[in-house]
């Protein structure tokens, strides 16, 4: 085992990146290929299996603990975002910096492009078998839905946006007050559980209208590679233009989400603790005055 | 940042709410909104997509997170009630004064009259497309059942009342043995999930007869809601005045369930932390004796 | 609310019960009266509503989480064992005395009665609705398999009694590693959720046959009410007296659970322990003597 | 209860195994066993019950949790890896020693062995009832699937191959992430629930084309016994000598998994590690040269 030892030590120091943004890049990208390899994995299921392997009610259960274990990969490197969005509420606050925000947006997709890749590989025969391997974006017998979302046939533009709009704020406020220092509600180390319990419930409620992408880079990625892999360009341009929606969207949704929870919870417990040191504060001081009296 | 900082302090201390009551009440709603606006969401789901994106079970899961997740948001400022019943046992213990609860009922109403708002706005092209759009409260094509509770053909309004009673008693008893300070079965932070598998376990038993409300402003916002929304009078006057009951019955249930706790468990764990008390105070007393006597 | 404290310390004092058994009946009542409430509940709404608020899996749930949540309501006071066969096994491994096993055996008996009665209750008007109210045991209409456990039709008596040792002696296993103070394997406080996980996997993968009772207070307690309340006394005599069975077979499985995880797991920890123990006696003892040599 | 004491003590004495990685293959053997039986078990019900006790979902739910059950029991003697690809991949890292290998591999699959054993006692009457009992490899009609896996129509040996690789890299990916001492992302404690919904989410996600075995013993051990129990040598022969498979392909998949999570994130959280030690070192060294000059 000495000569293991020595060999994987060596492994370690080549491959070892010093660089922090880059490495928690590269944690973001797995995080994100995690979620949408296990999340479009069961669309594909349910789908290519025409029910008998799955239902909407799996598809909801894979996103939510995709989430959970995406964060739980990559979490302790890079905060486990794995959502644009995210990294957007989090920059808004000042909790992350601005110059993340593009950087984690790019691996996070590219993470995205990758997942689904691996599942257009895993289930290639199986595509290949369902209705003769013809790759269709609309209609009855439609595949790029496995990979990224599109409309329902009842819906507007104007309502699509708003789902996707609400959609996005309920997920940030619950994931802020699970990660504000001030609230601070759960025991550390279920925030992953936690945030793939929100994702579960998203999906259980607000599913119908679009399939609940709520984040651009898990839509945008395999959006891409579904137009790479022979759907061609009529995934972006299908629907009007959807795709447009689950991109911007959700930073509006982001907006909200901080807006809401600041307005309504946040602000008041930061308020609260900032009083509080404060009253310590001036207690100090007029203890330090009254001992310069009494000396 | 540093001009982003200052911009987040100067609005956190302009919106910094110094009341207390005021903070808590703003909490409760916007914990309630996040229980009625998943919960009431999974059901609209599942009845406009008839049956494709959801059954009775994604409901239940829906109902039971969604209380976790909105505990999660409002507990430590509130306590994270949701719910007039929880907040009237609580009272009748002692355990939070009488006053936080007519102030708690209406925030808790006018949050889950929110939360149900936002769900007829996400889900409007659906209500729209649905039945072409006839708002209907009974009946096959009913769709007010999506925000407020009704009974099933079979209920009598007698057992109504009891199943609501009894729905509630359930609750009670399962978060008072959660919230014991003298029972404590879970470690800390984890009260928010028990109680989202009570409610969870409620639907899956308890929701056959009319849909388990257990909880009178869950049902009271989204009633008044549908009756503005278009629905109109008939969500009042609906099966022999039906709203009634899941307003009222709820409270008797609280009763109950407090009685049947503490006679069964509660008192006696009480009491025996109170001897063991007492027998510590003797004891000392005792030993103060014999070193006077002794000295 | 200084009179209501007055008024609830009087009341705590009046109901506080001194006899540590009797305190520990009540409670082991409370718990499995919540067990079987809210799983012979999940089975009426799955019977009664005939499929359509209801599923096997939603059983499955309720039962587990129904574990998890009386469990949770008198653990603290009793162990929470809601079924005499784990309270078998614990004073066969001298971790209970043999006296509480009658007196556990009543309560959690007369606990499960009382469960299935509030359930008779809840569903009174459904049950009357169904099929015209004739309650009948066995068939295609029957639904006095709502409160006690019938077998298959595909099960003989013997397969059938295996079938209950098999299910015990796994449940038993896993309670053993669960609670086993040598191996504790998860951190204090998550029992009654594991307990859970393990009655819903039995009930995922070993409840065709006959139900998976495993637990014959769950069984007996409903099956004496059904006995009482209409069904007549067929339920004792139907499927050649199968009702002994699920009294009986339970506790032979209790001992082969014992005897199986002794034997692969819990003999090895215990020795282990007990090996260790006796070399630091050993070790003391020697520095003592080399103490006494070199003084 | 003295002379009960004594007897456990004798057994004890008795049956306490000294050598440990006897002790540690005996407990993987319970733990692999409670793994096949829950899982196995479910396919049973799924099967033989013809839906209407089961579906795929309830097979995903018991071969995830039957994984943490398995795990919790022979997890603080054995690590509790259940699964050859697993010690494979700790073996690789050198976490493991590879003499362990072996003597895992074949305990695991004689667990996997008596796990599907005793599931064919339990269900055997149901199976004779099931197309009178004729015990039929492939096709309609099949049992032989309860079992072991078998590809679905669709699937060529190479994707099916392809499918085996990716399904055991990403449990190995989230298995890493959740053992890694530098990553260490969930509370101690916790690991096994979280290995079982990594095992759920892949049932969910991946287990269209051939049932996710991703566990070589969990295979072979259970298509032994269909061999000897009636099904005959086609269990080998079918689909192609398809039996390959599932147990060569999760090697491969663990050196995929071990190489991205390491280049991804492992490495780079180790050498963090290792760099911050290096610092310190540094600076104590650079203290002692200071303090003898100071000297």
């Amino acid at each position: 085992m000495g000569r293991q030892k020595v060999f994987m030590d060596k492994m370690m120091q080549m491959f070892h990146i010093r660089n922090l943004l880059m490495r928690q890049a590269l944690a973001e990208c797995l995080g994100t290929l995690i979620l949408v390899m296990f999340g479009c994995g069961a669309v594909a299921q349910l789908v290519l299996s025409e029910g008998s392997h799955g239902m909407f009610l799996t598809v909801n259960f894979a996103f939510g603990f995709a989430a959970t274990l995406g964060i739980l990969v990559c979490g302790q490197v890079s905060g486990g975002h794995l959502n644009p969005a995210v990294t957007f509420a989090l920059c808004i606050l000042g909790r992350e910096p601005w110059r993340k925000f593009p950087v984690y947006f790019i691996f996070q997709t590219v993470g995205a492009f990758l997942g689904s890749g691996i599942i257009f590989g895993m289930y290639f025969d199986a595509l290949w078998e369902y209705r003769k391997g013809s790759l269709i974006v609309l209609g009855e017998n439609a595949t790029a839905g496995i990979f990224a979302t599109y409309p329902s046939k009842h819906l507007s533009l104007f309502n699509g946006f708003f789902d996707q709009v609400i959609g996005t704020a309920a997920l940030i406020v619950c994931i802020l007050a699970i990660v504000d220092p001030y609230n601070n509600p759960i025991p550390r180390g279920l925030e992953a559980f936690t945030v793939g319990f929100v994702v579960l419930v998203i999906g259980l409620s607000m599913g119908f209208n679009s399939g609940y992408a709520v984040n651009p880079a898990r839509d945008l990625g395999p959006r891409i590679f579904t137009s790479l892999a022979g759907w061609g360009g009529e995934v972006f341009t299908a629907n009007d233009y959807w795709f447009f929606v689950p991109i911007f969207a959700p930073f509006i949704g982001a907006m909200v989400g901080v807006l809401v929870y600041q307005l309504m919870v946040g602000y008041h417990l930061e308020g609260e603790a900032q009083d509080r040191e404060e009253a310590v504060t001036r207690e100090e001081k007029e203890r330090l005055k009254s001992c310069k009296v009494s000396g």
